[in-house]
C-alpha cells in the first residue's frame, strides 16, 4: 500500500577514508524513498532547485517513485558537505547551504492525501505536523527528528510526535529527548509522549524496538567495508516502513503484530547495511529484492541460537 | 568437567555514578571462577597476600571453588582502584599496586594438571604459556589479554595464543592485535594466528563469535541499571567457558559444534549482565542457576524474529 515520504532532497559532498565525492544525490527523503521503493509504492513530497539533474529525476522514476509532490522552484537545491573520521563513527559538517529548502512548506497533492502510510523525514516539527494534518485516513504515521529540534523546538516537537504511531531516532537523540541516559528507561519515557512504537538506531551496533511492553534487539550487519555511512539511518527508516506498508499493517484495527514490527526492523537494518556499501545512493541503483531477502536470511543465520 | 582458571585475585576500589566502594574483592580470576562455578567445578591458580580476608576465601569456597592453587605469601594483595565516567563507557585507573602479584609465577598443583579445560586470565603471555606447558591432556584452552601485552609483548603473545583454542578479547584489542579497524577482517587475521575460535566482546553492545567460517552476533542485555561494569568481561569469559566445560565439548575429537559455542556466548553474555547489576562480585553471592537460565531465555525472547 502506498507510502508518502516527506523530507529533504539534496546534493551531498562526502569524504570518507574510501574516497571523496564532490556532489551526489542525497537527502533524507531520497534515501527513505529509494529504500522503501523495494517494498511498496512511494510518493514523495520535497523541494529542489532548478539545478536538479534529469538523471536524478530519472533514478527516482526508475524506482517507480511518484514525483507529483516534488516541487521545483527557482534557485539551488539544498547542499550539504561533510567529512568522516577514520573509523567513520564521527563526521564533521563542512557546508550546509539550505538554498530552496529554507522555504520548504510541504503541500500534498490531492492524490497523496488518502495514502495509508506516512513517513516524515527530519524537518522542522511544525512542518511535519502540518503534513500530518493534510492527510485523510492515514493508518500509520511516524518519523525521525534530530538533536536541533529536540533542544530548541521541544514543545513543537512534543506536540508533533504526540500524533505519531512511531518514532525512529538514534540513541543519543533518544537520551536527549528523554533526559535519561539509560536506554531502557529513556524508551519508557518516550513511549509516554505519544508513539506506541519506538525504534532506536545505534549505527554499527544495530537497533532496538520497543513496543507493547516488549523490546527487540538486533546487532548491526558486520560489513567487510563501510564505504559511506551517509543515509544509512534514512535507508533503515525506508526499509522499516516500506516493509510495514507492503504487509498492510493497520494499527487502527489493532493490527500491530509485534513480530511484524521485528521483521520490519530487520528489513530496516538490511537497507541501512546496503546503503553503506557504496557512496551515496549508488548501492540502490541495481540492488534487487532477491539480494534484500538474502541479507534478511543472513541476519537470521548470524543471530540464531 | 573441571576447569582451571589462572589470573589475578585482587582488591578493588571502584567509583561509579551509583556509588563508591573503597575495597572489595576483585580480580580477573575471581570474576571468571565465580561465574564459571555456576556451570562446572573450578580450580583456581592465583596469589594473594597475608591481608586476604577469611570472608573472601569463604565466598570462593561456598561456590565449590578448589583453592589448592591459591598461593598465600607475605605482603599485600594486588590492589586496583578506578573511577567510571557518567555513562560508564570510560574508566580512569587511579591506583595499580601490584604487590604480591608482581612476582606471580603460577605453579599448578598436580591435581590440576589433567583438568580438561583451562582458562587463562589476562596476565603476562609468558606466564600464560608456562601454565599451558604444565597441563597434561587439556582439551580446550583459551584466554584473554590486553592492550599492554599486544603493544609491548607482541612476539611473546603470538607464541602464546598459537597454542590456544580460543581467544576472548574486546573490540579495541582485536583491532590492535590485527592492525585492522574492520572487525570482520580483523577476525580473519586473528584466526590465522592460531585460535580456531575468537570471541570479541563489545561491552554494552554485546559480542561476536567467529568460528568455522561463520560468525554469530548477540546484542548486550539492556539493563535497567548498570551499577558497576567492573569484571563484566571476565564474568563473560567464566560463563562462556563454564558452559563449554559443563557440556564436555572436546575439540580434539572434532567436537566443536558451532551451535554450542553460540550458546556459550549467550551464557557469557548472561553472566556479564548479572555482574553489572551490583558492585563487585555481589551479584554472584546469591545468584541462582534458575535466574541464569531465565535470562538465557530472555536473550532468546528479545533477539528472536
Amino acid at each position: 500500500m502506498s507510502l508518502v515520504v516527506v523530507g529533504s532532497v539534496a546534493y551531498d559532498g562526502v569524504e570518507t577514508p574510501h574516497g571523496k565525492v564532490e556532489r551526489m544525490l542525497g537527502g533524507a527523503c531520497t534515501y527513505i524513498s529509494l529504500a522503501a521503493s523495494f517494498f511498496t509504492s512511494v510518493k514523495i513530497v520535497a523541494v529542489v532547485g532548478d539545478d536538479f539533474a534529469q538523471e536524478d529525476l530519472d533514478l527516482l522514476r526508475s524506482r517507480g517513485i511518484d514525483l507529483e509532490g516534488l516541487e521545483r522552484v527557482p534557485g539551488k537545491t539544498f547542499y550539504w558537505a561533510g567529512t568522516y573520521s577514520a573509523d567513520m563513527n564521527d563526521r564533521v559538517t563542512l557546508t550546509t547551504d539550505l538554498n530552496v529548502f529554507a522555504d520548504f512548506n510541504p503541500k500534498l497533492p490531492p492524490s497523496y492525501r488518502s495514502a495509508p502510510y506516512l513517513l516524515l523525514g527530519n524537518i522542522q516539527p511544525a512542518l511535519q505536523r502540518g503534513v500530518r494534518a493534510q492527510m485523510n485516513g492515514t493508518r500509520f504515521v511516524g518519523g525521525d527528528t534530530m538533536n536541533y529540534w529536540i533542544r530548541d523546538y521541544r514543545d513543537e516537537l512534543l506536540a508533533t510526535i504526540r500524533e505519531w504511531d512511531f518514532l525512529l531516532i538514534n540513541d543519543s537523540e533518544a537520551r536527549m529527548l528523554a533526559g535519561e541516559h539509560n536506554l531502557r528507561r529513556a524508551a519508557e519515557k518516550i513511549l509516554g509522549m505519544g508513539p506506541h512504537t519506538l525504534v532506536i538506531k545505534r549505527g554499527e551496533y544495530g537497533a532496538i524496538l520497543f513496543q507493547g511492553g516488549e523490546h527487540f534487539m538486533v546487532p548491526g550487519f558486520l560489513l567487510e567495508d563501510v564505504f559511506d555511512p551517509t543515509g544509512a539511518g534514512d535507508s533503515f527508516a525506508g526499509g522499516f516502513m516500506g516493509y510495514l506498508a507492503e504487509r498492510g499493517i493497520d494499527p487502527r484495527q489493532g493490527d500491530i503484530r509485534h513480530q511484524e514490527l521485528r521483521r520490519a526492523v530487520i528489513y530496516g537494518s538490511v537497507m541501512g547495511s546496503f546503503c553503506c556499501e557504496k557512496f551515496g545512493v549508488d548501492r540502490f541503483r541495481n540492488l534487487t529484492r532477491a539480494e534484500i531477502d538474502g541479507r534478511y536470511r543472513e541476519f537470521k543465520a548470524f543471530t540464531d541460537f
